[in-house]
């Protein structure tokens, strides 16, 4: 019933190609890009960039644990850009917070109503949010680069958005 | 001076690739995978077992927002396993918090010294303290899946942790 069990399967001939390579923990762009859960962009379209930081939540969003990961991907492993990534047709746009939380409260019995579930409806305006959060966060460094983009799930099409 | 803009080229090249296609919001494998930001496993480890909901933090850690985006992965996109996915030779485990925040508190005149930027020593420990989080947690149904398992980065086996 579990999936697990076929991703260590998987991970078997993946052991194969392995080989006895360390990769290294530090990411030779020195970029850590925040980022949606989608599935196999990470494949499409960072690889032929070469390798990144990448952090990845729940519509891209930055929250307190996306600042902690980000404060030790800078200090501990050299970043120094951050790129806020958000996509359109986002599951974070499906729902508001308070439908949202009358829903757990009935399906799982949690009374869950003063949380805040990130979701947003203008993609364009999540990113400058996010972005802003950064800038003005005492624990990112004025001199590390932030830029922000919508990546378009019709088209592939990455579009920079400005602070 | 960034990367940013190598990016948006590269993406260029990608658009071509990608045609009209819309990609699903709900993962065909019902998988979402809590694991950390390392580079380029998604395309080696990930892609081969169809797609599932990617979430990465530093560490791998289950937190307050990996579990806010359990709850939407699961909720709103029918995801009914996790996979809690740490590493060997982790950056998690380059520090610890009294040092880490005394080192902030110098280099960037912040007080975060009641912050836990969840360093860990054991990664079996780790990986066994998220499961646990997980169970436990209200939000978390009781029928949800709940695997880990250890990634060495020398040999790219990975190895299943029981709770």
């Amino acid at each position: 019933m579990s999936y697990f069990k076929n991703f260590l399967n998987a991970n078997n001939a993946y052991v194969d190609l392995h080989g006895t390579g360390h990769l290294p923990l530090k990411p030779k762009t020195k970029v850590a890009i925040v980022t949606f859960v989608y599935c196999d962009l990470y494949g499409l379209l960072f690889r032929s960039l070469g390798d990144a930081h990448i952090l990845r939540n729940a519509g891209g969003r930055v929250t307190e644990d996306m600042i902690r990961s980000l404060v030790i991907s800078e200090q501990q492993m050299g970043t120094r850009e951050i790129v806020v990534l958000h996509h359109t047709d986002c599951g974070a746009q499906t729902f508001k917070n308070d439908e949202f939380t009358a829903y757990l409260n009935k399906e799982l019995g949690v009374d869950v109503s003063d949380k805040d579930f990130l979701p947003f409806t203008d993609v364009e305006e999540s990113v400058r949010e996010d972005m802003a959060i950064l800038r003005q966060s005492p624990l990112i460094p004025e001199d590390v680069v932030i830029s922000g983009a919508v990546y378009d799930v019709d088209t592939g099409r990455m579009t920079q958005v400005n602070p």
